[in-house]
Order: C-alpha cells, then sequence, then structure tokens
C-alpha cells in the first residue's frame, strides 16, 4: 500500500463506548440537543449553524418537502405497491427524480450566480452589468434562465417572497440575492413577460449567501424530497392510491391496442 | 371511469397564488414557522408534533443520520464517482443499503413490540409474560432478538439511556419501552450473556410510543440515512476517497487473479 | 493489512492489451462469438452454457421481459420524465419494483423447491408426500403458495406449457418441475379451484433444474426486467405518457382536495 | 377526461388466454424462438433484428457486460451486503453509476456523430471537413472529444478492431464510422498523442450505424451491465468480498481520525 494516499474522513467514527460524529460525542452533545434541520447543516458545512444560520436553513429544507403529487411520489407509491416489503426502495424510487426538470432550478441558479459573483471580484463589474450579460447569453442561445418563471405560480411564486424576508431579517440577502432580483427584472424587460424569481431559484440563491456551494445545492433538495416521500409512503399505507392509478393505465392501455 | 376509485391525498395542493401542504398554507404558516424534523412529523403524522413530541422525535431522527464509513456511505462516494452530474442516484445507491442487516432493527422491533401489545389488551397479560413468550419464541427458533444486542456497544449502547432519559422527561415512556426492556433483560438471563437494547431497538421502541406504525418505521431511517449521506457527499466532493478505495480494491484483485 | 482476507474475484481483469472476462479472452472469443443471453449465463454460472441450455435459459429470461404498462413501467416513465438527463435512474427507478409482488414468485418458488428436495435426498420421501407436505403447510398457515395460481390467466398461464415443452426437449424436466407439478395439483385437489402454475413458478422450478441458487434467482428477473424498461423508455422518447399519466391524477386529486 | 389524450402504447397487452409482446404472440412466436439479445433490439427498435443486425448487437452488449471490479460492482456488493433481502436495489445501485465518467461515452459520441451527419446532408460536407470542425471545436474549449483515448489501453483499444471487423462483414461500417475513424486521426494529428476510438465511442458509433437515436445508447449500456452486476452478486454470494472492502476502509479512516 506505499504509495497510496490515506484515506481520512471527518464523518464520524466510534469505540466501544463512544460515538463521535463531526466532532460532537453524539449521545451526550447531539442527541436531544440539536433539530434535524441543524444536524443537516452540521453534516453538509462541518459546524453547527448559529441561530439565524439555521432560521433561514430550516426554512429552505422545509419549502422543499412537499408539492403534492408530484411524479416522484407517483414513483415512490407505484414502487412501493410492487416492493412493499423494502420501502427504502419506493424513497428512492422517487428521489432519483430530483433531477433537471423538477429540482434541477436550484442547482443551475447557484452555478450561474457563483460563476458570475467569482468574476465579477475579478473584474469589479456591477450587478447590473453581470444580470444583463446572463440575460443576453441565455437569449441569445434561446436557453431558459434558471431561478425564474412558473407555470403556474404568476405574477408572484407565494414562496419567494416570504423566503426573502426571512433573509432579510437573518442578514442573508446579499449579492446573490440581488443578482438574483436583477436577472429577474432585466429578463422581464428583455423578454416583456412574467419572469418572477421562483422558489427553487430563491433557494439557489440563499444557498449561495449560506456558503453553500453549487454542487451540493441538489443534495439539500434531496433532503427535504426524501421526508416528503415518506410522507407519501405513509399516506399511501393507510389510503393506497398506486393500484388505482395503474390498474386506470394498464386498462386504457389495452382498449387502445389496436 | 365509472366504478373507479377516486384519488383522494391529503398532502398538498396549489393554486396560482397558493400551496398547501397537509392542510396548512406553504408560505403563510410553515415557512420560517416549523423545523424540518416537525415538518416530518406533519408529513407523517398527519399534524404538527407538539413540544414534546418534537424533543423526542428530533432526538430519534438524530441518532440516525451518521454512523461514519459504512457501506451505505461508500456506495453512495463510489456512485457519485461514476456519475458526479446525477447525486441523487448517489444518494439513492447508499439508501438502498437501508436493507435488514443494518436499519431493519427499529422497523423488527416496532413489529414485534406492536403485536405483543396488541395481543396483550385481548388477553390481559403481563408486560413479563410477554417478554418471556417472546424471548422463548425466538431462542426456540435460534431466531436473532430484534433490538437487543451490538456487535461493538458493549455493556451499554451509549444512545440508548440518553433517548430513554428524553423518553421519560417527555412522558413517553410507556408499555412498548417496558416491554423491550423486559426483554433484554429476560434475554440476558435467558441466554447468559449482555444484550443490552441497542440505538435501533430504543427508537423501535418509542416511534411505537409516538403511534408510528411499524411499517413506516424504515422510512423514518431512511430520512435520517439521507441527510447523513448528503453530508458524506459534501465531504466526498472536497476531499475524494472514493477513486483509491476502488484503485485498491480492482489492484488487488488484478493481483490475486492466478 | 495482516490477518486480512485476501480480496480474490473471477470476474475478469484488464492490462494494456488484455481484457479478460470468466477467464475467456473478451475480444478473440466473446465479442461476436456469445450471445447476450449465453453471456449472462457465463457470468451468472462461471461457464458457457451448452446449445440445450442455451436454448432453455434464453427461453426463461425472453418470458420475463415484457409485461406492458406494469407499475415499474411506469415509475422508469415517470421518473425519465423528471430526470431525462440520467437514464440509468429511470431504468433503477422501474428496477426496484422487482419486489414480492410482481416478481418474487420465482424466487420463492426456487426456495421451497430446493429445500423440500435437500430435506428429500436426507429423508427418502417422495414427490407426493413433499408435495402433499408443503400444501399442507401453506394451507395451515392461510399463506399463499408460490408459483401456482394468476389472477387473470385461467386455468392455463399460456406460457408455462411452452417453457415445460422446451424443458422437456431440452431434457432439463426433472424432479423440481415434477413437484411444482405436484403441488399443483395437490393444492387445486385440497382447495378446489383452478391454481396451474405461473410462468414465474415455472421459472423458479427451471432455474432450480439449471442448477442455480434459490437467492439469484430475483437476479434474472432483473436482467429481463431491465431489456424490458429500456424499451419503455425508447417508447416513451418517441410518444411520451407520463406527462400525461401524471397530470391527470394531480388534477383529480386537486378536485378532491375537500 | 374530454380532450386528454390517450394513452396508447405498443410494448404489449394480455387477455385470459394470450400475452402479446410488441405485435407477437409471446409464448408461441417469441419463447423458445428469440435470444434475449435479439429480444433486446425488439423491445427497443419495434421489429426483430435480422441476421447479421442480431450479430452486431450482441457483439455490442457482450462487449459492454463486465469490466472487472469497477466502482459500480462495488457498490452493487455493499449495498447487497446491507439488504441481502432486496437485491433488486443492489443491482439498481450499481446501474445508477452508469453516468458520465465511465460509461457515458457511447452516448456522447453517438450524440455528436449524428448532429454532425445532420447538418452535413444539409450542407454537403466531406467526412474530413466534419471531423476537422469536431476536433477543432474541442480543442478551442479544452473539452474531451469523447469515444477516443483510453487511460489503460494504448496504442489500441482491443476491443474496437474486434467491434469493427463486425461491422464491416455485417454490412454497417458507414459514415458514422468513418466520421469517427477521422476524428480519432484528426485529433491524433492536432494533439500529438495517442488517441485511438475506445470501445465506448466504437460502440457509439455502431449503435448509429443500427439506427440507434443517441437519447437510448445509455439505455443499452444499462442492459449489459444489469448482466455484469447480476453476476457479481452471484460472486458475493459464493465469495463475499464486501465485508473485507468495508471493513478496512472503516478502520483506516477510524485511525487516521486524528
Amino acid at each position: 500500500m506505499s504509495g497510496r494516499k490515506k484515506l481520512h474522513s471527518e464523518m464520524g467514527w466510534s469505540t466501544v463506548d463512544r460515538i463521535v460524529v463531526r466532532g460532537h460525542d453524539l449521545p451526550n452533545e447531539l442527541i436531544g440537543r440539536i433539530s434535524l434541520g441543524d444536524m443537516a447543516f452540521l453534516e453538509i458545512v462541518g459546524r453547527r449553524p448559529n441561530e439565524k444560520e439555521s432560521e433561514l436553513f430550516n426554512a429552505i429544507l422545509v419549502t422543499l418537502v412537499e408539492h403534492g403529487m408530484t411524479p416522484q411520489a407517483m414513483a415512490t407509491r407505484l414502487i412501493n405497491m410492487a416492493a412493499p416489503e423494502a420501502i427504502q426502495g419506493a424513497v428512492a424510487a422517487g428521489l432519483l427524480g430530483v433531477g433537471s426538470v423538477f429540482a434541477g432550478g436550484s442547482e443551475q441558479t447557484a452555478k450561474i450566480l457563483q460563476e458570475a459573483l467569482k468574476d465579477r471580484t475579478a473584474q469589479s463589474l456591477s450587478i447590473d452589468k453581470l444580470a444583463a450579460d446572463i440575460v443576453e447569453t441565455h437569449v441569445a442561445r434561446k436557453a431558459v434562465i434558471p431561478g425564474i418563471g412558473h407555470p403556474l405560480h404568476k405574477p408572484v411564486d407565494p414562496r419567494t417572497p416570504v423566503l426573502f424576508g426571512i433573509a432579510e431579517r437573518t442578514g442573508f440577502s446579499g449579492d446573490y440575492v440581488a443578482l438574483l432580483k436583477a436577472i429577474s427584472q432585466g429578463a422581464e424587460r428583455r423578454l416583456n413577460r412574467s419572469l418572477p424569481i421562483n422558489a427553487t431559484g430563491a433557494i439557489g440563491a440563499l444557498l449561495c449567501e449560506l456558503g453553500f456551494p453549487w454542487r451540493i445545492c441538489r443534495g439539500v433538495v434531496v433532503i427535504s424530497r426524501a421526508v416528503g416521500l415518506v410522507g407519501h409512503l405513509a399516506e399511501e399505507m393507510r389510503n393506497p392510491l398506486a393500484r388505482e392509478i395503474w390498474e386506470r393505465a394498464e386498462a386504457e392501455v389495452y382498449e387502445n391496442k389496436d
């Protein structure tokens, strides 16, 4: 094994009478003394959040938990019908839909914001100039600008002002939020239609304000959705819908076979 | 569609300007007003937890988040190396290991406790009699009794007394906890070795005390582990270990091929 | 690393100019010289099948590929809609439904047949006596007997006689098939209703005849279903159904919210 | 349901005594009369392959089945250790690693070849001009050119000439193969190093020759890897490696914790 990189991790370790997680004694310093949302912050960032970080981070996590009868929730319920003895598989099936279409918005928003503001430091550009550049680049490529616009919630996504209000109160309404607002306003002018900041966009900006690298943003969505999908499983156990959804689709496909 | 069951769900719905989750207005009643752990309780149970339920449920969730370099964490890291553009898949891969060996203990413990105490009501048996029956049945089948014993943490799993302390303080140390304690003591006497209540066993009993059906217990473990696996992904992004783990195994297999 | 087990695997290895799989030179002995079905046999069993084994094993694999609009196919299509950039996740989501309800039959059938015939050698029991015991044990527990009965295909599952015909022609209609036939006939007499051997039951018996341990039988189903789910993805790309299935369910749930 | 799109699928349907897959009677026309590889072609393309298509398609599928102790195989083995009762989850975990790093090459190669040759028809460009443009575009962006180069197999990937030989013999060595060869040669000249066509690149080109849209190419890889991962599971059941791999990593992480 000479010449090999040593395996080193700060996540946790155990001995006969101790269990340590992220440098904290699990039984004596964490269990009963930290909430699940704060524990998620500790796991990802490596330290406990302060009160303001905790308030904002839990607000973000809560926003993403539940969106009704999504394709992901339906996949979880269908797989539970087929393999009820292995519900980890049902949750995993639904989580696999945390992809580009429904949940990639936070990641993509965080990515363009972080890349733009990194360049800005180097080139001392104004927020408005950065926003205008991002809008023009996307319009030229006929590409969707991440984080703005919503098929249903117009002219305002009702989650966004609440999230931004919490950010302001907790001191996390900085350049990332300002840039995303400038992008939304610039795009609305340029394209002459309603393009409000949607909830996933707002969350992308707020995770930037909290210092999260854009690559982990989708992981935050995954945590929230895991909670929501377990909620759907619990309802499916009380009131099964999957069989009905399946039988209708199968019957209709069979009728239309000719 | 005549004769078909109607699809009905209480998880949530949206209109142009409203988003409702479990009967609560998401932006105005939940975001910023409920923590992630309490949101998980709301999703599964259908109502917000009171303060005592919140304290106990968050303690349970926090206990299960992180266990160091587990097989699940390794699978998540290996899949992230192979498909870094789809981290939902990496988390899902690890969650698929929330199975019988490492995480089924809570579910199995909750199942035997709920089945025993349901019978008890009908037959007015004492806790001690129920415990003795469970121990004998398992010993006769040479089956492992769920919820007791630990390969490393002896003679006490340090998480168990902390969890049971919280249960007592919050008023959730009832018959399920009493029965599991009686099982542990009975098994130690019967088999003449140390068989302390382990953390997954304690959690199984406490989820019973909170009124959770045993079938959803593994879902609670899945929520916690999703948090932990995203933590491992965040570390893997900063300090990659998966390639080293893979290259060592591949090299050794190739050396031993003859 | 002293005292550690050496990692040894016979699956395959590579050098600069060689790639060896299961002891065969991949480019020169396998590519273009072995079919996918035979390759699956080589991977699982460790040697190429002879012609008769190949005929039977491919027949088994082909039987399980496609069953129309199953819950698994629907989950694959729904996840593809949500994450079209990661189709490995869509296939994985569907495969997670290869569980006890729809696909566990082969595994369970193989298990009871292998356990019964292992005992038989020790106790020199007749096939009929073994079958009668299995039927009685299940009836006493009110348990479903694996491998027999079908909700739709009565009084005969049309796949079964074809599979058994191939088994006879190829010399693989031995004690496992005889025992399953005796179970089906015994159960029909005992319960006085039509309980024909279904396709998954037949396949369980035939995998026993081919020498497969029961624990790997579900893996054979997984291989076939992977083929079928990729077929559904290809159709979904040409003719998307997932969005329609989702939007109907969501709309109905929203209508019924009160 | 007025105004709704009808659900229509050509995958398959059943009645009491018939099972039809892709327009063929499953028991009477497919089982025992088609191999697994040809069945995969039927599922994806909608018709049976002719002899030449069958030869090439099976060669492609066989190439991708097994690559030794890959990260995907390790993930499958680790998840099997943790959840041995649900092996569909273990296979799914490994398949989730069929992503950009190890298996995206076929998809990406097929995409650039199909896009280039579609443009060509419109603009009547030569193969060499198309290849030169592709090389220059990638060099300018400092991007890796898909389908060429290999970390181990130099100066030739031994699978490529075998696959191209079969393509020539079966009449499938057309413009896609010619373009990929021109890209490889052009890139070697331009960058002055060995950049042979690798196996995933060759397969991307050959799937184009068979008429597969690039978006389904990763699905073909998924089918092959499902076979290989079930092979690893079968070996893991006979000769478990996962626990050893896990315990070493855990022990080393614990040693290095300070």
